[in-house]
């Protein structure tokens, strides 16, 4: 009997859990509520593609008035790419609605006021009206406002180097480039300092730093050769790695793959190193395992070694002390609802997803899945309780295929049964897998697109689960027409899979227009070369 | 006899003349010659395309690496054209003639020493090697490097509009016209404040002003008003001329089809009015007629009235003050040589051709004419002295093919025979058909294919003619697919001769990468519209 009570609690807290949003009725004879979304990169622009914008009255507030395709951004650097080509007005995924009602505002968040439901907004730009702030209240609020790049305190960082997340940066790495060969061309420069001024660091081995690497090999290699004969034997491109390994979160096979490529094209890789000043034209580096200390010159550095929160989050965060502990950014539950602020959601970059431990709870869960009271958990009940609680601790969701194994796994007395001990250990050893979702492209458009789902079922009444991350794999271009893959669990990498990172590319794109531009910019590299203007 | 003699004088002058430069026959023991560009504009890009580089040891020095084809550059304003569609790189241009011996070098051109035949050049891009100065030596130099834009010493001017000759004037106005459009478009923006930001004025009714107008209301109409529906009506174009008519240089049938073209685009036009003041977001106005004084708000001002010698240029032309005096640029003959100034030449918009009044040499040209010596000239007589000595004095040039009517004209008494008296008169009125070439790509072109023929006859010793400039028409875009253009005395209108503008455009372009990707970009523009990303 109690078993059952406690069974019947568990189902009720799950379906509760999966209703709480729908109970949000909508009223038609109220006006439509009011939501902002702050930003217009992946998880803003993939939520406002799939929201129907009739529902709501809908404000975007981002200091970028376009889409930007992140992943082709190292292509532009170089002029693989064109700049327009990978990106879009924000404003014409509203067009796609026919509804007047959503608004773009081109300003910038400076801070989120949850008690009162108000936003208040500053226009940075050049031109600027009498005025240049104003408020914005919602009764929804969506964050998806990225986050800044991590400098880890690193000194001289922000002065001497330059970051590669937006097109003004990929502006201004194309124009250096250019002008480090320009100024190594002129006729009174000596052998060590052109050495100097060709020398290209790259901080950081994720993709960004990783497909940079091979793209400016690649310009290098296929185009600066024929505009500079005399000039490219000085050129060098460096990749300095705190990690073991470049691509470390990728699988081992692709990290190998990529520093096997690495050698191929020439590209130096310092691994284990961490810089620790940067200077103008030169940088200390601290190689790990020995403990020496080098300095390395260089002409141009491009720093790419992760995220930090943006200010208005970090502000946010600090007015709810006790409930937002997390320093990488904003906390929510699984429905991307942002604890301790009511009617506001996170996604992308500048969100977490709550991590629940099993351990904590594993008395509680016991009693939930011992439906007969016995003291131990057959199979059955132990399956039954992986499938009821796996939307809550995704943590188990790699087992909910291989519960059996699991369970023979657990039962370390092999009685057929677990006791509370071999569960407790049970549930410690899942906790391991818990980590935080990265912060890709992949999960905040995953995440765009789950509330924008959310927000259309809404209106409709159906029910809301929690968001469910689906890893569809991992790609990265490493150079010389080489590309790596991770799909499930093969992992490709070659010519082959260069024309399969291309075409997936080519086929997210979420306009006809960034399709075709990107397929003539790439036939135009082949014909035409990439272009070395220097503007 | 003494006719014979002066006619054989006269003949063996003007044969000096075109052989002169042949005369500096090479050696081919001794080093090439070294030949010094400074420049990659029409004049420069142009020579160097029809130069044969084996001959000279080739240096070419400008701080922009790039050739632009400026009579598009109104189009990449507002996203017609992309910017890289309409540069080439110049080392693109040396790569033709296989040869490593021509060097090109970013730099500008700090001065002239045409004494010991050396310049100094300095790097004034951001990346510069430890000494950023540098002096090259040689035995020809030619100086097309362009001219400044003139203010006219109307204060406020750098400081508060934008210039259009470059293609970061250009990035810098696209910027813009969309900030003014973002800024207006925030929620609590008065109506009048949505005026002003939306005031897009040009001062300057020459062909880049009349095309950027154009172009930029085509921008409103076409795409801005999809993007912004509310706001489009707050938006005004207004151009102010400080002459009677826009496009003044071209024929009156021209400009009177593109003020009602204006008229009809709704472009405001402010003639006969003088800017005399410009502050941050308005300007001061005076109308000449009335002396009335206007203030005018605006929210972007292009100001495009005209060219002043560029700082190396005027320097060089204070060292000879005696020889120099011309305050627009360098004087040179009609061989472009430089007056003064041993083994330069100076082309395009920072050159002014020499032009001598007939007037001062009527004795000397009666005497040269005068083949009997019978102290009057037949008709033969003129006819012959005008063949020979057109090439010296342009203004000429428009008799050429109607000798027996000026003769008839000139006639007054109708004796069939000149006077001095007769003959003075009407070199007088001949002089006053003498005005400067034109600042414009065309002059700036065909005297760059002119230096380049002149330098490689020299080598094969081919007689040197002076420069004959042929004017080819008139282009201009000026809105709404219309064209104007002047061809002969053929004046056309309308949207064929906005075909034949983009088909002439698209057929002068220096490299197929250049006329593909205009063709591609006219094509995007038609089908997706222009972007509006701002970045």
């Amino acid at each position: 009997m109690g078993a059952l009570i406690s069974g019947t609690a568990a189902y009720v807290i799950y379906r509760r859990e999966q209703l709480v949003l729908a109970e949000e009725r909508f009223d038609p004879t109220k006006r439509k509520p009011r939501l902002v979304i702050l930003g217009t990169g992946w998880g803003a622009a993939t939520m406002v593609k799939d929201l129907n914008l009739e529902n709501y009255e809908v404000a975007i507030v981002s200091p970028r008035n376009y889409f930007l395709f992140t992943p082709l951004l190292p292509s532009t650097t170089v002029g693989t790419i064109d700049f327009r080509s990978i990106v879009e007005n924000i404003r014409s995924y509203l067009r796609r609605h026919r509804s007047n009602a959503a608004m773009y505002y081109e300003a910038s968040c400076t801070d989120i006021d949850h008690v009162n439901k108000k936003v208040h907004c500053k226009d940075e730009s050049d031109v600027r009206s009498a005025v240049s702030t104003f408020e914005l209240e919602y009764d929804y609020l969506v964050i998806a406002v990225g986050a800044f790049n991590n400098t880890f305190g690193t000194p001289g960082v922000r002065e001497n180097t330059f970051f590669l997340k937006d097109i003004n940066d990929s502006i201004c790495i194309r124009r250096k480039i250019m002008d480090c060969f320009e100024t190594a061309n002129l006729p009174h420069v000596s052998p060590e300092e052109k050495q100097k001024l060709l020398h290209f660091v790259i901080v950081g081995g994720g993709p960004t730093g990783v497909e940079f690497a091979g793209e400016l090999q690649d310009f290098i290699k296929e185009d600066l050769v024929r505009h500079f004969p005399n000039l490219c034997r000085y050129a060098n491109v460096t990749l300095i790695q705190s990690a073991d390994h470049i691509l470390n979160t990728y699988a081992a096979a692709i990290s190998a793959y990529a520093e096997k490529n690495f050698q191929k094209e020439e590209i130096e890789l310092i691994t284990n190193a961490r810089v620790t000043d940067v200077r103008a034209g030169e940088m200390t580096v601290t190689l790990k395992k020995t403990k020496e200390e080098k300095v390395i010159p260089f002409g141009c550095c491009i720093w790419s070694t992760g995220i930090a929160p943006n200010t208005v989050v970090k502000r946010f965060c600090e007015s709810m002390p006790n409930i937002q502990k997390n320093r990488k950014g904003v906390t929510t539950d699984h429905f991307m609802r942002v604890l301790g602020a009511e009617g506001v959601y996170a996604i992308g970059d500048c969100a977490t997803v709550e991590q629940r431990a099993l351990k904590n709870k594993f008395v509680d869960l016991f009693a939930q899945a011992d439906a007969d009271g016995d003291g131990s958990l057959t199979q059955a009940e132990f399956a039954e309780l992986i499938r009821v609680v796996t939307p809550e601790y995704p943590q188990l969701k790699e087992y909910a295929y291989k519960v059996g194994k699991l369970f023979a796994e657990a039962d370390i007395n092999k009685d057929g049964e677990l006791s509370i001990k071999e569960f407790e250990q049970l549930l410690e050893y899942a906790d391991k897998k818990m980590t935080d979702l990265p912060a890709t492209a992949q999960v905040a458009s995953q995440q765009g697109k789950y509330l924008a789902k959310s927000f259309n079922d809404m209106v409709t009444g159906q029910p809301i689960y929690p968001f469910d991350y689906k890893h569809k794999g991992s790609l990265a271009y490493v150079g010389g027409n080489t590309a790596v893959a991770e799909i499930g669990n093969q992992v490709l990498g070659g010519l082959a899979t260069w024309y399969l990172w291309r075409s997936v590319y080519l086929s997210q794109q979420h306009s006809l227009r960034c399709k075709l531009s990107i397929a003539w910019d790439w036939t135009k590299t082949i014909i035409f070369g990439r272009d070395t203007s220097r503007f």
